[in-house]
């Protein structure tokens, strides 16, 4: 397992942060698919860093290298493989990781892992930056669900505690979303960004919560327990790193829900059946309902802070103070990465579907 | 996927609600592990049916019967095979839910993902019935784990929106779990009983969140990225049907933290380095860190309810009383089943370590 | 891995020769292909023991009971589970298997293996018995093969040295292999039943070769490298317990052709694209070429003779005589199991087909 | 799966004959293990062409770049990636390609089920050019294994017909293979350059039989039914273009033998058990029983040949005239390939043993 993920595709991430190369391979994605590289392009920067006040300072132009996979703007039917060139490592800011692991980071349990031959500059592969080729496949799936109609939008439902609308579960505001800071109220927006602000001129960060719906889904993706969109979805998400929670519609919210105010009540509607509310989040027993697909994941405030903290050096407690420049809120540039792994789990599932099932032949894959 | 888990051993479980059995197979497994057959029983009874006030009187023992795999009461080495009969099988009760999907069920999805040939009875496959056959193999890995010092329990942190108190995450009180009900504090555990029973008496029913502890993990298990702990264990308890939300360690409550609260300090206690706090549930980089692994997850309302609903048959909207009688919560009697479904995971996790991890051998297994 | 298979469809095998039952789960099945179980059971009595001169008088009915995945002869779904009681077991002859493996048996690598936790009865979980499971999962595939127009032949290509004809690889008789004993020639056959019977006479055994060939094959089936067609067969086939070479096509024999013997000219053939001759065995690639796919594999004679041999028990080197009846050529019963096995390998290779593959659609499927 | 092998490595190959890179990732490797560059690149250049007289003229130098995974000369526990970047590319050869299928080769297979997609350039993802990164992973395999005592070599069986001796199957004489043309007997070798440089003077090519031998294996290795040895080196070995045929030990020609004959006995011999023949090439039951493993593999001669051959173009049967010059005769270039197919096949079986398996730690590992 590790870092790989996916049934019927296979996707594979490698790199470290300060290594030669991140990237991935992507197999089992079927010939004939466009790409549009500046498309993708547009995705990525979503994500990049040193664009704005509330990311780190390091700059590095994710452009991705595709070494195969794709002819004359088409998948080929070889598997896809991507790279971005590493340029701006080895500060030595991270010399001493390894005696002098950084509390909510992987430094420590990577070194016992393995042994202290770990790669440690940067978190090595345990690096936030490993999200760049989760969006170089991620961002491909994107386009590819767009072409049959299933649109993947993301937005910050809070930062810091401040809260931001929520979708309208019925019918989300994709296109709502601010391109500059991903809110659907902008006052909402202006305030998390001073919390930010506030937090970094504290030596400090703080986490957030980003919402992300699917529409255009159709009834039937996704398969019995562990097969479900749930598990799917999870499997993933929680492979980006700082996310410590995920939940589908209502969510933990639907625990102290009665049976009654929960269910979502059967109706037709312009002659399909449709439900009348959804509490579900688009998911019945694992498997898609035909409404928008929602789900909530909570990112941990960013662990690298200035603030004096506490580790442990050669058996001795010790205070640690964390050199370099840090995001100090990880979850804005967290948006397109988790429409990226959403993009990934949907598109495997589409992919994993028998050919039994009816609908598939209106995914326009054909 | 589908009904499929596991990276080094391979479950695979099957039977639907009413149909002849309900069962798994579990491939991978070592040789020379010893079963109690005694213990898994009481396990397995923790979630059977019928036997309190909470839970739905359809009575039927879920006695397994072993096809494969054991030999006087030691693992062989063969794939472990493993079936309950159903005996109290097609009542009748069900013989219009292809025709009136319930809400909150699987019915619809079903009934379209499978053109109409789905087992419906019962919710079919998509039964918590299904959860018999994950707590035989949860029951067995649980037994395995114990033997290496990792325990692994839960709790009902709410019911109908009554809180327990919650596990000490520096030292979880798995031994004051009450047997009966599953609480820590008994005047919680009492007001929910009661908050249950009223659902029942009003046709309704509610819904909870179970809160799982896993205490003496060595440092290092799991895998970067899509491998890491929650990424294993979130693709389990989501094939858990009723299950909407899982949160590690802080969770959500993470998101409104600054950095310098969340991160849990290094210090040494005991001659090894341990955590001042656990937000981080046990749990960096996706990796255990040697501190208990924490998590909590959202079971929604029982969705078959006595109140009126409404549903689609025909292409028309009309009425729906579901009849038989079913939990009006069924939070108690998944609590094993988070348990089980966690187990596995675990217990995948330590056969997937590569050789080279030196702490395998402190496993016991050899 | 071990007693798994499949990529898109998921098949586990379970049992020990003399255990309680042997069976498969296979999940990942569509819902709604039929399932005639008298064809089924006709395919399995090819298999079954006890039913003529050539094989061990074991009598054991091989009557599968459905457990899960069957609703009103049509798959619904859900994973299939089916099993085999084993009632003519636990004979004692096998009492000393532990200290006296048997040559050519699992017994020896077993009992290192599995530490002598291993159910030594019979060659337990190696047994040959396993192969009725095989057959079960096999016989289904080849029926849903059927409705495709893909059909499944084998016959004996050797035993004992003594040659049947070959199918014709442009154009295999699959309907002119005898029922009874399964050669294209009478008189080969006769002579190859006459060598069964001197070597059982001669306290000694026999092997053999299969041809296998499949037709209506589309174009384009498998993937490149490890998930060609040769490899997904060779991975199943060499399941097959006594089978030690496979080979497609010309085989070991286009070794010793030259390039413009071997290669096979395309031509147009009734308006398609066809190849004049047929050493690739119908692969190309990895993938399907249209033409038939031919593949050939050796079977060992039986290593279970009556004759004195040659062991070791406690460090000692003894000699050893192997009390029990066995089959003195194994060869004629495997025939059905490699086509099970074949079966199984290319309704996964169609299923695991991307979506995007237009001729998928003409299978029949939907 | 298609380009990615393994169960608990994951080894994922990239790259078409002229794209920009061809290369491979290879994950789930433990950290700690030493890599020799030098060693690796004097393995790359047993396959590399353009350096005799029975190999392409193309030069191309298979120089790795790693990307990732590596630190000061050890794994870092990373995912490893490397990748060789194609310089001698697009030469408009290749240019009617999709018009005009090659007979042998997968032109015509990849043109339908790609639709036309497919990148066609010196066969794309289908060229003998990826068995470079096969090489990669494999030569790493070699190195890791070679530490534990394991030891893999190959031989050229046969070219042309032309036999040289075989591998001792109790001693496998890997000492005495020959540096410059990998046979065991020096007339042998210089008979088979003979007959390949014949057949390309008639604008012909040759095929051959490559012979792997495996030593210094532990008992208990692989596991039952479909995660056998057999079955794992099979999957992989099928995935080396021109592989037509596999067997193990006495193979094909075990068909025609006694059991008496073919049934290794059992012995002492310096204190362990061992066997007195090995017919069964090291494995029993799928598991390796300690005797060296051995097999022998079929290669087709090469499909592209310049003598006229036939194919089909828009419909109509037209003469083919293949442009370029290529390997008369493959097989010598295979055979480090062969050896990196088992290198991995038997590195993954080790690292899937799972850890109740008392040898594991003799591995060196820890």
């Amino acid at each position: 397992m590790s870092s790989t993920y996916g049934e019927s595709l296979k996707l594979s991430i490698f790199g470290q942060s300060h290594g030669n190369a991140i990237g991935m391979t992507l197999d089992g994605i079927p010939a004939g698919l466009a790409v549009d590289t500046e498309v993708l392009q547009e995705f990525l920067n979503r994500r990049a860093p040193g664009q704005n006040d509330w990311s780190t300072p390091r700059k590095e132009e994710d452009r991705p290298e595709f070494l195969s996979g794709l002819l004359d703007g088409y998948t080929c039917g070889a598997p896809i493989a991507a790279m971005i060139r590493n340029t701006n490592t080895r500060s030595g800011d991270y010399a001493n990781l390894k005696n002098a692991p950084r509390p909510g980071h992987a430094d420590y349990t990577a070194q016992i892992k393995y042994g202290g031959y770990q790669d440690a500059a940067g978190g090595g592969h345990f690096s936030g930056r490993l999200t760049a080729p989760l969006c170089i496949a991620g961002g491909l799936c994107k386009q590819w669900l767009e072409t049959m109609g299933i649109r993947i939008g993301a937005h910050l439902k809070s930062v810091a505690g401040i809260e931001d609308r929520s979708f309208d579960p019925m019918k989300p505001e994709l296109d709502e979303v601010f391109a500059d800071f991903p809110v659907l109220d902008q006052n909402a927006g202006a305030a998390m960004r001073k919390a930010v602000a506030d937090a970094r001129r504290e030596l400090d960060s703080v986490g957030g919560i980003i919402e992300c719906a699917i529409t255009g889904l159709p009834v039937g993706l996704g398969e019995p327990m562990f097969g479900g969109m749930e598990s799917r979805i999870a499997q993933i998400v929680y492979g980006i790193p700082a996310v410590k929670g995920l939940e589908f519609g209502a969510g933990f919210g639907a625990a102290a829900m009665r049976g009654s105010e929960n269910n979502d009540d059967f109706s037709v509607a312009e002659g399909k059946t449709a439900t009348l509310t959804n509490h579900a989040g688009g998911i019945l027993g694992g498997i898609t309902n035909g409404m928008p697909l929602i789900f909530r994941t909570a990112i941990k405030p960013t662990p690298s802070i200035a603030k004096q903290q506490q580790t442990v050096t050669d058996g001795n407690t010790v205070a640690l103070e964390i050199k370099g420049r840090h995001d100090p809120c990880i979850a804005p540039r967290a948006v397109p990465v988790v429409e990226a792994a959403a993009a990934i789990a949907v598109f495997d599932a589409i992919l994993s579907q028998d050919t039994s099932y009816r609908r598939i032949n209106t995914y326009g894959f054909e």
